[in-house]
Order: C-alpha cells, then structure tokens, then sequence
C-alpha cells in the first residue's frame, strides 16, 4: 500500500487532533483511502510529549517544505508571513497543502489563489470554517450547480456560548464571558472570537466560494458581542428573539452584496436561533438546492482535526482538484459589498432613560412611526429608577434609523442603541 | 474546453431539473469545471416536449450504452433489471454513471459494488438518498476520518408533511394523505412512501457507508406510519412529544447494529422533532466529528437535480474516486441487524377502552411498573365514552413491553398498542 508522509506544522488542540486521528484511525483510513499514511515530521516552537519522539522534529516550519521525506504539509500554525511563506515552497516543492488558516485565506486569499495556480497546486482548507462541518467540500462539490444567494451562520463557537449562558443563566457578559475562560472556549486575549473578527475571516471564504469572487475581508462590516447586555437580552426575550452573533452574505443582484457580522434578533422559532452553546451552524439558500442547514461543533481537537484529516484523504488522492474559490483568480467577479447604513430591515431599538427625566415615553416613541410591538423594563440602579425601552420596528433604511436615534439623544439626551432583526423563516 | 455529454434516462421531476440545470446553469458550471456539459441524448417511456428535438431520442435506454457521443449516463428511470442492465453496460463501454436509484442501490448493492469494482467504474449516486443535501459525499468524504456509529433521519418529505399536517391541523391521517396527494407530495399509489419502504432504502444506503459492510434491506425492520392516528399524535403531543417517521442506525459493537425504520417519539425540544413539512433531515455522530444535523429538501425537480448535476460534476472529474460503501466489496464488514424485539428504549403505549369495562384504570397501569408519565382523552364515539390512556414507560427491552400488552389485551379484552421513544438529546 502507497506510504502517504504526512508533516505536521503547528502542534497546538488541532495538531494533537490531527496526529491522534491519524494514528488510532490508520487503519479505517487505510481501507477507505487505499493509502498508509505516516507522520513523518513535526514542527512546533518546542518538542511535545506526545509525539513519537522517532519523528523528525524542526524548530522552522520552513525547513519542513524541503523534507523530500514528506508529501503533504498540514499547516495549523495560524498567522500569515510564514504561513503563506510555507504554502508558497511546499506547492513549489511539489508537495500538497492543508491548512486551517482561515486568517491567512480571508485576508490573502487572492494573492494564494494566484500562488495554488501558479503552482497547480492541491491544497485544502475544510478546517478552516466551522470544524467538523463539511460546508467547504458542500459550497464547492455538494451545491456546485447552485448560485448560493443568502448565508446566515454562527460561526464562533466563544460568542455562541457567551450568548447561551448569558441567556440561559441570566448573567453579565462579563461573568458568561469568564466561565468561557474557565471551561477553555475563550482565549485569555478574547478580543479576536468575542469582536467578531473570527467570524469575519470565515464569512469572508464562504461568500468568496459563494460569489466567486476575491476574498474581501477589508470592506466586511465587522460588529462583535461586547456591547450586548443582559437587558438586551431579556428585553428582545420578552418580545420573542434571541440574539446570536451572525455572519451574513445576501447577494442581491450579482453585483452588490451585504458581507456583515453583528450581533442580530431572530425569532426565537428561527431554526438557527435555537443553536446554542459552542455549536456552529451554516443556513445557506441555493438557486436550485432552496434552502440548507448544517449543525456542528466548530471547534475542538477531534472534531476540527477530522475535517482535516478529511482534507489529508482528498489532497492524497488529488480529490480536490477545484478552483480555490470555485473559479479561476483571473475570472472572479467584481462583487461591492454595500455599506452597512445601506442595510434594510427591522430594527430593535432600546432607549434608555431616567424615569425622572422623561414624563412622557410616547414623545420618543412618536420618532418612530413604522413601530411594531413596545416593551418595557424598569431598573433600579441606586439614585434613580431607569427605565428601558425597547421597540422593534418595521422596516428602515439603517441610515434612516441612525438619523431618528441622532435626533432623540440629542433632544432628550439619552443614549439609545440598536440591534438589526433578521428575519429569515426557515 | 472539453464536452462531456450527457444522457439522461428517465425524464420524470428529476430528469427534467437536471435537464433544466444543465441548460440554465451551463455558465457557472463551465467555470466551476472547466468543462461544457450537454445533453446529447434521452431515453424515457414517450418524446417530452421540453427537450430540445435535436436531441437523440432513445425508446430502449440500454441503448444510450452504446451511443459513442455519450460520456456520462444518468440514470433516473428507478426500477431495478433494466437499470442494472444500464449500469453494467454503462461501465463496460467505458462510460460514467450518475444515479438516483436507492431501490437498486439498497436492495442489490452488493452485487453492484462489485461490478463498480470489476471495471473499475466511476459512479456517482448523491441523489439516491436526501435529495439536495450532500450526505454521501458528506458521509464517504467530509466524514472520512470517522466511524458513524448512530444516525437518526428523516428520509421521506411525505410522511414527514403528512405527520406536520395531522398535528399542526388537527387532520386524521386520511384527511393529510389526500392532502399530500393534491399538492404532488404523494403518489396515487402511496404505499411505498407512507410504508416505510422508501425510508428503509435510504438508511440502508446511509448504513452500508457508515458500517463499510454490503447494504442489508432484507434485515432492516420497517414500519410506516399508516397506523398513526390523530389520537396518538395529540397524546404525545400532551406529554411534550412529537412523533415522526425515523430511519434509525446504531451501531452498539462494531458486530450487532440497529437498523430500522418506524415512526418515533421525540421530545419537541430535540431539534430534529422540529423539522417539518416535506424537509429531510439528518442527524448523525461520529468518532470524532461528534453531531452532525443537515437538513434540507427530500425531493423536487432542481433541489434533487442540483445533487444529480453536482455528482456528474465530479464523475467527469474522476473526483469520485472512492468504493461504492467507503471499502472494497471483499473486505466488508461483518454486521447482524438485531431483531427488533432485542431493542431497548422507552415506549409510549396507548391504552384504549370502554370507559363502563374498566372500573379502575390503576389495574392497568399496574402491569407497567416502570412507568414515567400517563396522560389520558376521552373520546366520545356515539354509544358509548372510550377512553384512551397513554403511558411513558421507562426502559424495557421491546420482548417485554410485546408480553405485557399481550397479557393486558387478554385479561382486559382490550386493544393496546405501542410506539417507541428515541432519545437523542441533541
């Protein structure tokens, strides 16, 4: 049987994933594949415990695309200088690449789809969007007779949780914030999962492989959770949603697309409104699949380590001989994405106020016109009663909307936010 | 840029949507391939006028077979002799195969396997089984790294709108059936749907892959949901179940699995009790990945030809180069499908009786020492008040819940019957 030499580069929860798999699964892989596949070397800042210490181990990922002992190069380092340095020599090495990187893919994917074809390199990158999920192999095999017009995803498996718990336990974002540390879903330095720049990178491939187009992380509105309260949460509760951090593509004439994340109210009976915890889901809508939904963990040693295990499989047997975003570079389509204040759609509106301040609420309310269902809450935080309200509206221009709130602070000096509703009905 | 021509046999919902798809699709398709795609030739029972009359028109689709300006046969007639016949004829000519035919692929999958392997034919058959949702692919690629050791689905769109529909309107199952029948979701003939039949070959497919063993249908115990009644549905529905029609796997030790099709229990909260109307859904769990859920549509001319399309995609790009059930045909496993008295689950049995026969209901319940919860209905049925009592058992093995209604039904005079409960907590 073909010998495969696999080198791993990185050897953090997904390394150790990837060499576990390999080595307890050999033998189904072995029978579904027709290959044997080895890990014949590592590269990590140091040595790990739990590598065969027979492995050849390098201190420079680099020097791994010179290993002639070597066929596929798996890069879990993150990061994008080296990262991109080591895609460039292993496909120059005539060596095949998977990779997890979703940063290096959502930032440079243009430049690496030029590198994969210059070289007509085989590369994968299944790992790099919502784990276990195969939603990569599924945008570019599985609905490749498909225009996918709309995606709504949660994609970061920390903000979902934080989310849940905030919810399900009534805490701060803070304390649910602090949990996710304490069970290992939030990093020390949470900023990249909980400001939504994760999402974003993944977001960014997805609408790429959707649009066919450059990957465009630059022009992505980019919105995270730090700013949600646990008053918003109950408030938008009351009046029947949930929040979820969502990572959203709608292609509205092949030529202007919303490309966004933010936190958004969905009705509690949405179907990917009641994915909580650290799962991921993908609800995309094809031109002829109509509507899809997968579930799954987006993250974890064995289950993200399966989707690129899955990749190893494909590269090995030069499966994934596809375009890197469906197309070639030279004929991606010239997609703008829409600026955020152009957004159309409902609107949660929550105004805060002293109840001293304000005698009568139907002032601010008269600001908004198209004005759906009204709650309310009082709080009481010490000196005075605060009272918040909340509206959903009908819909707005999002820079209409920005113009109202504009208008009521400055009258009632106030500090009134929103949250954008999205209405999906599936 | 190469052609690959297609036949298509079978010019039904599905063959017309792939039709369709590979003419209105022709663009991105070639950008995606890098190859054209045409029909240059039909076979089907009498001349459609939706195709091109330029087209050749096969009566006998064993003919396409030797047509030499075919590339890719695609096989959509059903059936089980002639498509064989097409099959091997196909191979042997050195041409590709695309097929929906789960019948065929459940019920002599074995035989076919090793034909696939004899000429080491390419053959794709996405389509067989959940229309558009990619889940062979999912399960012989993305899922690679992975022994699938449960899966619960909903395979059929029409039991599946027929149960939405008896619950959500209160309708009798004949009310719902003729329903279904007057918006095209059943056939005239309903049996092979609303029996189970059409389920029972999906799982059969979706087993074979996941156990890497030869499809058994033979084994696999098969009950529709002809004998639900509105009464049963709104008695679970009383103590917070909901009941669907579910093809269910699992695999207890790599020797003995369960393998079966049967209207089911479900807690509403579980998130596949909550896939309604004619959407299929798919849940499964890895060794590795953990859950997996897809759902989408089941059937429908460009929902399942966007399956059909994405398969001849890659069986022109000799992607599909895997076996038939993810290993070669001489090293299938050896699996025993239990009989389906060995189960061990909850039960929910439905008690039905004359309200003057039965003084004291307690004396019932008495035979079911481990029981959770009773509900019970009046149903006034002209002369005299039945009484229906619906009890949660806890776990027995199903060869004593079948004595215990025997016992019951002989001292009671009554007529008990029984519908298991699955417990997936996802």
């Amino acid at each position: 049987m073909k010998k495969i030499r696999i080198a791993i580069a990185g050897l953090g929860t997904v390394g150790k994933g990837v060499y576990d798999i390999l080595k307890k699964d050999k033998k189904i892989l072995s029978e579904r594949s027709g290959y044997e596949f080895e890990v014949t070397a590592v590269s990590a800042r140091s040595k790990k415990d739990f590598i065969d210490p027979q492995i050849k181990f390098y201190k420079n990922p680099l020097d791994i695309a010179n290993d002639t002992n070597v066929d596929i190069v798996v890069e879990l380092m993150g990061g994008y200088d080296v990262a991109k340095e080591l895609l460039e020599k292993t496909l120059k090495n005539n060596k095949k690449f998977v990779t997890a990187n979703k940063a290096l893919l959502a930032e440079h994917g243009f430049e690496i789809a030029k590198i994969v074809e210059e070289y007509n390199g085989v590369i994968g990158y299944e790992a790099s969007t919502a784990g276990a999920n195969p939603i990569i192999k599924s945008f570019k095999e599985g609905f490749v007779a498909n225009e996918i017009n709309e995606i709504y995803a949660i994609l970061n498996g920390t903000c979902n949780f934080i989310l849940t718990k905030m919810k399900n336990e009534n805490q701060s974002y803070e304390q649910a914030l602090n949990d996710a540390k304490k069970m290992g879903y939030a990093e020390a330095d949470p900023r990249f999962d909980v400001e939504g720049i994760d999402t974003a990178h993944k977001i960014v491939i997805l609408s790429a492989i959707a649009n066919s187009s450059k990957p465009d992380y630059k022009n992505t509105y980019i919105q995270g959770i730090s700013s949600i309260t646990i008053d918003d949460i109950n408030l938008a509760n009351q009046l029947g949603y949930k929040i979820k951090l969502l990572a959203i593509y709608k292609n509205f004439d092949s030529k202007k697309i919303q490309q966004s994340v933010y936190p958004a109210l969905l009705k509690a009976s949405e179907k990917i409104a009641q994915i909580d915890g650290s799962y991921n889901a993908i609800l995309s809508k094809g031109s002829n699949f109509e509507w899809n939904m997968m579930i799954g963990r987006g993250a974890g040693g064995l289950t993200t380590g399966s989707a690129v295990v899955a990749d190893i499989v494909d590269v090995a047997k030069e499966r994934n001989n596809t375009f890197l975003f469906n197309i070639e570079s030279a004929n991606f389509k010239d997609m703008k994405i829409i600026n955020i204040d152009e957004r159309i759609g409902k609107y949660f509106v929550i105004i805060n106020f002293a109840k001293n301040l304000v005698k009568n609420t139907s002032e601010i309310f008269e600001f908004f016109p198209k004005t759906l269902r009204i709650t309310q809450a009082t709080f009481n935080d010490g000196d005075s009663d605060h009272i918040k309200c909340a509206l959903i509206t009908e819909t707005y221009e999002e820079s209409k909307i920005l113009d109202i709130i504009e208008e009521i602070n400055a009258k009632f000096a106030l500090n009134t936010k929103f949250i954008r509703i999205e209405e999906i009905n599936f």
